[in-house]
């Protein structure tokens, strides 16, 4: 068991089968060293996490739905390069949450995945960020983050 | 003639004259192998394409005007590489979809960029991507897409 | 003082201290020549400048807030290389700009930051750029860039 796989079961987290696009496109493609992970939706064990901030979501189910989210983007990370141990830092994330025109919490939500890849990485987890809003997102998506990796 | 140039031509695609920009900034860096292509928004041969998903125009149009955003790209590309047959990846694809809060359908709107990467650069055009909504977008255009592309 | 400093003195523009991250991740991530950094609001000398496009702020306040960020992204990019002068290039900037859904001149708000960026840099600040619509931002600010750029 690799490092991170080990630290991911002491998480107590479980990857998901990586999702399929829903489109002609594809999870990821890795360029030089850099991986390139496409926008992944707040589906979480039970399904996918719907909703707008600031209109019925608050900031803590918010903040599950961006957490989902970058369980799917280290599950897509793992299908990219084998094995995560290769990982040798999350380079940037971007987080759009599903909002209201007055909703301006968007880091507080988007830190769900944030302190997941610190969580799972340590500081090869620490990454720079974009948090904003989005008026609506596919299939009605609470957040949705993409994101790049370096890999050795 | 270059093979994607051959491609294009076989599609019935003809590049346009690459969009200048209307600002204080350029339609494309190249730094290394990776050549960033500025936001194109939905300009087509009968011009801009304005308006918003779920207000007016229904995903038919909003794949019409995400497909004239990717030639806009790849015209932009061709000005940048000079050759297209010197594109080695498709490497992601940011999509910005005009819309009301309600509306879900972001991925079948993307898809005509996507599509379009696939049918002209073939598996090299399998990319990663982002979809999400904006409330509105540069002059009223209905989906505006940028690219990160990999050269040889 | 190195050839960009003393480029930003005389442009009158001094650099703030960095603002540190409001969540779980860092300012910046150097990744080899490139350097990520995240995406800064608009917070000048007077503090955050809030509030929405097409509803109470004009294109002229919005190109201001835009500049903020700008001076902001310089000021992370100085932490992050140390020495100005070894930024070979500005190859991409993101705008969000908090905007009312009729909102159309992105483009003459995010010029803030262009043209910042021009004025500092020369023709090394000639850059790739996105420009788009979002309904609310963090902390409710007027505008967030994020960007990547190129040192030696």
């Amino acid at each position: 068991m690799s490092r991170i796989d080990a630290r991911l079961a002491e998480l107590g987290i479980v990857l998901p089968e990586p999702v399929a696009p829903v489109a002609n496109y594809v999870p990821f493609v890795v360029s030089g060293n850099q991986v390139f992970i496409s926008g992944q939706v707040s589906i979480g064990p039970d399904g996918l996490i719907t909703g707008k901030l600031g209109a019925g979501l608050n900031v803590e189910q918010g903040a599950e739905a961006a957490h989902a989210c970058g369980v799917n983007l280290i599950a897509q990370l793992k299908a990219a390069c084998g094995d995560l141990d290769k990982v040798t830092r999350v380079v940037k994330l971007g987080g759009f949450v599903n909002c209201t025109p007055d909703f301006v919490d968007q880091p507080k939500v988007v830190n769900g995945a944030s302190d997941l890849m610190v969580a799972v990485f340590g500081d090869a987890g620490r990454h720079a960020r974009a948090a904003v809003g989005a008026p609506s997102l596919p299939l009605g998506a609470a957040v949705e983050v993409d994101g790049i990796f370096e890999i050795a």
